[in-house]
């Protein structure tokens, strides 16, 4: 028996598939009709698909059985710091650096003792046009979650 | 000569002031008709204040005059590891671990090879109601830079 | 006007008086009638006490308005790294290093894609009397969170 | 001589098998009547099987004795820094951080000097049903060992 | 289907054809007309080649499709902490160490708040002779971007 | 005997000093003859001053001997990963990162096997008027020096 | 009400008292009439004395109550990382690093699958005449625990 | 040429072979007339063994010549730090973390300025029946070596 | 009782008087009639003095019986990895980064299974002239030790 | 084409020809008539081999061209931090650590501000015979480079 497919190996093969075949991530994301971040975040391994989406997009790409499989597969949804030290995401990294703190005041001013729950929780993003040169808006969306005994 | 009173201890200062006059930070960033998140991370040191503003939220919370100079000093924004392992903060943290290679992939396929900035930029947070509970909605806005030589 | 006294300085003084007057933390918790690992923690800085259950306490330890206040603020429940290390408190981190995996198959198996809340979340603590040596039961009881969007 | 196979390539094959055949960590704990946890962690390379429990386990999952020969071996219970940070895990990291100096407290004011034991331990994992969302129940009992000279 | 190679791949094999074949970085440069670091920097992995200056490059070295593929695709900038302690790189980081704090002291005091952008970006290397050893010039040239809400 | 006063106690009476006097680090520098960077360089901590330096500098801004006495204190030049989370300081961390590899391509390329000297060493800064924002121009010249034996 | 004396410096001062009275640490284990390693450990802060020892050693010491109270009280015995680099405490590390993987394979070996207890555990120092010089000998000696559900 | 194969590999065939073989570390000692620790650190890759001892060992083991080679190579003794984790090797640490400033004390108090070598020293390891449960003894024994100039 | 001086405390004295007063190392070291780099060392806080060297070195530098007490102390010579970014210092650790292991072998070579002494080990350091540029000759001297069971 | 070897690699085979050849570091040193350092560092991968060392190294060996060209490759001389935990390197280590500071009071005290060079530097190694054991004695000769504007 051989072992599955890691979901980086799987990552990897879609992404080839993707570029080779010229496809979008949106593309991918209205194929299964599942949100663009979500879409693209679970086909990166952060999320398991389902097995009929995780057919129809290795229909898509050209892509294999062994690939569904492990875009099917509880994924474990570790931190990677060196991807962290990219420059287009450590600007997410610095920003909650600079206003995590005030963030955190703010949930506790506004709904008392508790989280934004990052599990019940979606994220967004946007292209916001500017005068000045377009903007990227990305949205956090999490149900917030009081501590309670 | 007293050396300036730093931005930690302006922030001791205020945080004290504001708790026992039982102020809001909504009601400090109306007091100088500037917005929450960036009055809040102001306040807390991670952005200068304008003379003008040191001024009127010292007089609000009755703070001195070595409060404000601190205020009105240029900050160093530095991380702070230890805040980052707060449960209110860490969401964010985990939320940029999971998405933040999904964000990374999703700028540049609609606006290319760059990044969101950090620096112009602004964060919002609101409460958007939900029959499940309550949500944190906070929405990042930075403009998109390319690499450019 | 002096910095708010820090949730550190106030869990010291609390811990001293609570060991001069020769008080449990059961005792404690019996006296603001909330659970004993819920008061432990809140009184070493963890949980916001609410005005009601802070002047009960130190009307009980003989401690001063500085410390309630301090018991009722809004806490960060940062990490510290060097406790951690403390034989006691390590052999937890060590059953999370080896169970840690196994539990999350398990949650999985059981629940499917998501985790056990750490807010929404109570721990208990008892004694279990065994003949070969009475026995350490700790109990952590959180609310399933499924990844939704 | 080839290298005898490592714990964690067995634990990948064991689980993949797992997957593809459709059994259940549950299964698999019954049929060599054996906790559920500790099951699951000796699959993933936590404990060492005895010979027979390998050899029903592979028997049932279709794998070859490579396998089994590496299940029957002692392990290394080596610390994995990043399964840590995944969210499902993470969770009772930040449990230990927020509870753990109250548990370090309570042992001592119930029990004296000392730990409780991670090895003389077991944990069980189960589901309480609750109108608001049924939750994860962890339990971890352990002997008390006391500093004893 | 076979992954796209890593950039690093790219970058060995562009390496290995550019010292084989007795081509310097600066005759690459030339060959697709882009300035001197900016090329290097992208044949090493941190920059996008368009797929005709890919084509020019692979052309000129003899390395094939594959190459070139790898070379057109977007990168991530991570950090290697490893390299940074090669001397001739850790000099760069012991001048940022040395004269950070003094050159953060006066971009604000020439600009006011805010960076010199790191990637609406240049950097140039030359040689300038002197009579006491001639000497290595970087210039670093960044667009100032201010905070701005 | 008191101990001598710390360079980072004389930085911040200098600071504070400068600030409140309304004086620029232009000025300081002019007023000692000396480069612009490396007189702020100094001031914080990272130069030795000349006892006439010092005095020079103390005069104009009002300090006393203890702090001159410090100026001229022979410095260690630690560093602090602190202030390299900075914004304004990480972008140049960032641009090490990202081109510190080529760097040392083009260093060996132009000059062979050594390094740019970072002590026999200046660093310039200056503003470049543009069209689309001025930028931040800042120049490293250091002697080549060869790996010699 | 002061704060409870910390441990630390309840151990500064038995040193004190200890160096400048000319007391050796086995005179102080023999005046409570403990074992040597466990009363300098616990001198040292790393054991709790009864409230006799503490007298006795305060008194033969010429300290006041404060550091009785403070040398009773229940410890947390965590690591400090930078005296496992003075050098006569790096070996002892440096042993474990070299020595640790042959002793868990002899400990296995011997007793099966467990630990040594480093709980239910004493510590011995002694003197080895040896005519090439004499040996510092330490034997660490441990109940074996057994993994046992 | 291949490259000499890695004291790991030679390690791991090693371990492989006896496992197989149904030889435990110290039947291997006897064979070669060694002490047991050092024969299992030995065997582990940590000290070189002889040309003869290695080849009664491979003879004993059915190993071929590749892994004699090997195990008489010059070992480099790095510290393994995931290793360090397993809570059978983790006691050690611990215990040298709870007592090693206080072996510290010691040391000095009976021999002076100066450590225990941990060249000049020996392991040993022993089993001692008690009628609460058996204990491992483990003995460091080294030469001391004091400063001296 | 107020506790010891520290020896970092008694450093910056020392190190205040000497400059204070104009004396040189070479001239303590002259007045204790001890090696230069020791004598340094020891005033660092790195060795210990006896009473009379101590009493020679604060009545020369006019320190009082505070500081001599320090001197005396046993030391902990515990790592500073903040100084070793010191661009003087980090030069020597560059140069162990580079030759440390060529000259691991180097010493296997010449004398065996062994290491260099740090302790039975003096370190001296000269200035000799060169016609291009005098040089630092820093000189270890270290008794070797053998791996001896 | 196939990616050239690298120097590890290379130094992998230099060694395993090394030793099966029987030839000394110092017999391959006087083969190319370098310093003996200089030519273990650089075998080890640390310098860049002229093609004729190369050729004349490789050929006395029994080497083929591609170990030949990742010789004479420029290299990077980064870092390798487990290393320095092996006892033979780590005592270099220590002695940076404990003489470190004074070696850099004493460099500014003979030649003013500024450093040894690592660059413009030599190591030599050899062996001091003495009665109570012969000593391993390692020479650094770096020349002084003032900080210089």
């Amino acid at each position: 028996m051989t072992p599955m497919m890691s979901k980086t190996e799987a990552a990897d093969l879609v992404t080839t598939a993707r570029i080779r075949g010229g496809h979008t991530w949106a593309e991918l994301a209205a194929a299964i009709d599942a949100p663009l971040v979500w879409t693209t975040a679970a086909l990166l391994g952060r999320h398991p698909l389902t097995g009929e989406q995780a057919a129809k997009v290795c229909g898509l790409l050209g892509l294999d059985d062994a690939v569904a499989e492990a875009l099917v597969r509880q994924p474990a949804r570790t931190a990677d710091p060196e991807i962290m030290t990219d420059p287009t995401v450590y600007r997410f990294v610095e920003a909650v650096n600079v206003y995590g703190p005030a963030l955190k005041e703010l949930i506790h001013e506004e709904f008392g003792d508790g989280i934004m729950s990052a599990i019940n929780f979606t994220v967004d993003i946007s292209r916001r046009p500017h005068p000045d040169g377009d903007r990227v808006v990305v949205t956090f969306d999490g149900k917030f979650l009081d501590y309670r005994w």
